[in-house]
């Protein structure tokens, strides 16, 4: 039977600047130990925090067009214009900036409020950015994490690394959290040209496993408490042993995006 | 501790048009029961082939429109027309017809291609379209499943009901469960304005957790097998007596969409 479960990792420590996520993670788990082809979500907040992915308000000096862009919109509230100017230098093309929202494309790649950068949780005067190569820090983590736990290969597939942050999307309401960066588990799960119970061709079937992933580990996390770190069973079938090409792949090409 | 768990119900019958879907769904738990606060997550096709809500494409007379839009693309395969009418009957608007993709807005509100419209698992000849009201199928199965199973209010609270499908994004490849119909759940948590664990007041967290429910009972049920119903268990924070306002407390309304 396929089957999912997802619990949170207890006990993590407020992530700093210089932590070694996976050595919290290690420790975290104690006696616990991760078993093969697990996936370890962690928020996005907890790796850019501990890759010091962070900027003091105090060092930023705010263009004209933050000026202008920070100004407060008909019935809305002016924003700081050194957020805003943060927000520019992480942003590759601002795509809106209408009713006081500013819908980026960050350096990455991804299409995102704010091109990621997100003031809750973080110290008082302070932005977080996102993570200057999720898959990267992805990559790090879990090999990290196989290092710190002297993964046997007899055990099986070593546990696979999720990184995940909130969107908000286009047409629906509230955000949904979605994979970032990814290191040894399928982005998407491809069934097209495949045929379905009934022998006809699955048309347009092609799944983004790791945003599911990611919004299931939200749910078995509690927002105001800090439990970064999710560990989610039953998904071996997409955990393999290569880093693979990480979340990058589900970035839809600019010459394939119809909203700009 | 947080804990989410979701498992495919096996065992139903292929679904047909008149079938009553809690009763299948009471059948197929045999001995097993349902527990409070559990939510039942169901694949919209079975829920619209129950309903009846398909169309046989013999039975269509594509319009001008029509022929024109089911074209070829460049370096692309054209449509059948009647499959484009069908479609285009089942949308407010058509936001974009470029590249062989039909982005529609369909006549609840969703935005995704093809008006939701799909071939893939349907009788030959025919189309699957989305329920005439996801909510309204949402709140008739849950009633219908508390009376099957005689459910005992001491007991506590009644398995919810979620009708989910699959929607591509505007800027990630793949596609993505989303909630569209919903009874007896909470679409969407509202952390704006509260504080997080540093006391800072979490700006912009309204989390679409049917939405990420939708993505999660997704991820336990093969795509190639008849496993449309998922029970999730964890989730009771959010499940409720009322069935409430459904999934069309997710849609982003028509003034407030950037993206048009």
């Amino acid at each position: 039977m396929t089957a999912l479960s997802a619990r949170a990792l207890r006990g993590l420590p407020e992530v700093r600047p210089g932590d070694d996520l996976a050595e919290l993670v290690a420790a975290a788990l104690g006696d616990e130990q991760l078993r093969a082809g697990e996936v370890v979500a962690i928020a996005q907040k907890a790796v850019s925090k501990s890759e010091g992915a962070v900027v003091a308000l105090e060092d930023v000096h705010p263009s004209e067009r933050a000026l202008e862009l920070a100004a407060a919109p008909p019935g809305g509230r002016a924003k700081d214009p050194r957020a805003v100017q943060v927000v520019l230098d992480q942003s590759a093309e601002v795509l809106r900036a209408e009713r006081g929202v500013l819908v980026c494309r960050t350096r990455h790649g991804f299409v995102c409020a704010n091109a990621g950068v997100d003031a809750s949780n973080a110290a008082d005067g302070t932005l977080v950015l996102l993570p200057a190569d999720p898959d990267a820090s992805a990559r790090r983590i879990r090999a990290r994490l196989r290092e710190l736990t002297g993964w046997d290969e007899r055990r099986g597939v070593a546990p696979a690394v999720l990184i995940s942050d909130s969107f908000g999307r286009a047409w629906r309401h509230g955000q949904l959290d979605v994979a970032i960066g990814l290191a040894g588990m399928h982005a998407l799960e491809d069934w097209r040209g495949r045929a379905d119970a009934e022998g006809m061709e699955l048309r347009a079937t092609w799944l983004a496993i790791a945003d599911a992933a990611a919004g299931a580990a939200d749910l078995a996390r509690a927002k105001d408490s800090r439990e970064p770190v999710v560990l989610i069973d039953g998904l071996q079938r997409f955990v393999v042993d290569e880093d693979g090409p990480g979340a990058a792949a589900l970035l839809r090409p600019l010459g394939e995006d119809l909203f700009r």
